[in-house]
């Protein structure tokens, strides 16, 4: 079950290495702290080896890429890859703008990604290798409904089966895909899109359930966005007069620290293609 | 009325590119978020162009400026000016180093802004156009009191006039010109100063007004200083035992997520001279 | 008493330049509004020599340092101690990568530092002035323990003497020495460290402590840690259901934001040996 991907980080205690956005990287440490893991971060070139050769896993979030941000991913990248390391990457605004689409493209060739997290928008965008201008949230015209669930599994696993990554498509419903099988989830609440950064929470504790879960990665990766979305229904259910996005957010982070396998393998609500 | 600026903001979900500090910018992201806006960051000169180019506006923001992220405002502001986009200018820090006040004129000088928010301090050094040394906070002897409101209206419609941009004078009392008309604006509380980046969130916020109300800039302006002050009144009244200034924060921000067209009328207090 | 350090800086408001990571950057500049103190962030080389210039006190803390930013930790902190103002230095993650112990060594060499504040695993790698590669988070083997801590005392003044700075070394049981005297203190709790950012949120209420109390910055620095810690205690004592370590956080700085001198002198957990 679905749980004990969580316990075995909890046991375990991953360090993984953020390259992250500095949007939303608070956050992204402190879900990692709140699931069990612990994070650092770490985007200087000459910096980057030495830490994520201490650390489990990499976590690239390419969010507010810069140059020198975008050579230390590589870098990083690289030395993950080397040691064996757990890698994803989070291609947030690919289709946005030419330098996020060629450097998520860039990444996907150079490395060996063992998750690639994002919207719908840009697993497209890198399924095409191309630049096509969107914005950094999943276009409606693209967003993974019941009606066309069915042909967007079949997209998910052919990403999959293409890039060589495990493909984890995050939306109202999320798809998460090794080529074989594809974990359908409807775990979440719609107001989480009105919170930045769930996106980028989640790819750091997906994270950190690969490295805790290294002979079951899918699974591992599924777990992660059922946890994240049911924190979502948990939070929500906690929410007080006058409550917002902001104290959503705060109660996001507080149910992951608080959920446990069983709560986690009763909550899940996912099917397997 | 104003309320009808939030609405506007609502209804047609305006994407607004900030380059803005690292301290303070995921309260921007999730304040945008409360008011219906959508948030993308991004810095590095060679990514702000597409990003800059599917948005409807700009809020250019120095509170920890660099080399890099100054060409970035340029390129972006330029940009943002070629396809007629808001572009709004928050000069933290002007008068505090001759880095900030040099970048602040030069950004006046070389691009077209639809407003310029700051507190009266960095507006004052604005005005003269060169380094005077002084805090990021405004100076106590600058402030726009009931005494000297006579004469902060008339700074206020001059500074409007000669910069060519709308005015947003942030303090105890603000003011908001276009060299004609001047909004003064009584929202607030004084405990809103005790955290870090009420200003900024204001100002991304800000810049989502007018891109929703492009034929009445000037009461859009006008409409989200409001907005925040009355989102800093309404959240006060929500604090509980043991809330300090980091609960606050949430609680504003929230305010503004529940915000809607009838409370902001009705809570508005303002006249225009 | 410790309380009156409090209380100084409520009453002398001191504005504190920063120069930290931004991954607790936004906790650090509200800890600091909490406190009563200014907060000011600024990292650009040729900015930071100004805005040092106007502040009282400098926070260096290299979590996410890159190249730019070790320029300018350099440069503020030759104009700091050139106007005789308060230096910290938060060596963080020292000894997990040669880039942030070598950074830290030069630093110490040649700055004068009135504090370095950091775990203990970090203060060891200082000492040594070598870089053995361990994580960011103190090595559970180098903890200080009620049964070690002769030993620790021992090295805390030790090292204390050799830097020419105040060592504050934090953990479960808390070391503030200047070489002579050795504050030994017992406030906090476990689950600080489930929260990004405690330790810079310290070491930027610590420089705002010593600036304010630059007559006996030893006792300052104890009594920041003191504060901090029980900061953490009423923080926690007012969690409610479904609260983790998100609301934790805000908790602790509202604790902060609400903290007189009495109740420091009365929560203080200390001995001076």
């Amino acid at each position: 079950m679905l749980g004990k991907c969580l316990d075995n980080v909890r046991k375990t205690m991953p360090l993984v290495h953020n390259i992250t956005n500095y949007v939303t990287v608070n956050d992204v440490a402190n879900v990692l702290l709140a699931c069990g893991g612990s994070p650092i971060m770490s985007d200087e070139p000459e910096d980057v080896q030495d830490i994520t050769a201490i650390c489990g896993g990499l976590n690239i979030n390419i969010g507010t890429l810069n140059k020198r941000t975008i050579e230390g991913m590589f870098v990083a990248g690289h030395k993950a890859n080397e040691l064996g390391h757990v890698v994803l990457l989070d291609p947030v605004g690919a289709g946005a703008s030419a330098l996020r689409t060629n450097t998520a493209v860039k990444l996907m060739e150079e490395l060996h990604l063992d998750v690639i997290r994002g919207n719908i928008s840009e697993i497209k965008t890198l399924a095409l290798g191309s630049g096509t201008t969107k914005g950094v949230d999943a276009d409606v015209a693209d967003a993974v409904t019941e009606e066309n669930l069915d042909e967007a599994v079949v997209f998910a696993k052919e990403f999959a089966k293409t890039s060589g990554s495990i493909a984890a498509i995050t939306g109202a419903i999320d798809l998460v895909s090794d080529g074989q099988e594809c974990y359908v989830i409807r775990n979440g609440r719609p107001e989480m899109g009105k919170i930045t950064g769930t996106g980028c929470q989640l790819s750091g504790l997906m994270t950190a359930f690969l490295v805790a879960n290294p002979d079951q990665k899918l699974k591992a990766a599924a777990a992660a966005v059922c946890a994240m979305g049911l924190a979502g229904e948990i939070g929500w259910n906690l929410m007080q007069e006058g409550d917002g996005n902001s104290a959503y957010r705060n109660r996001i982070i507080d149910a992951i620290y608080h959920m446990d396998m069983e709560t986690l393998d009763k909550g899940a609500k996912y099917e397997v293609r």
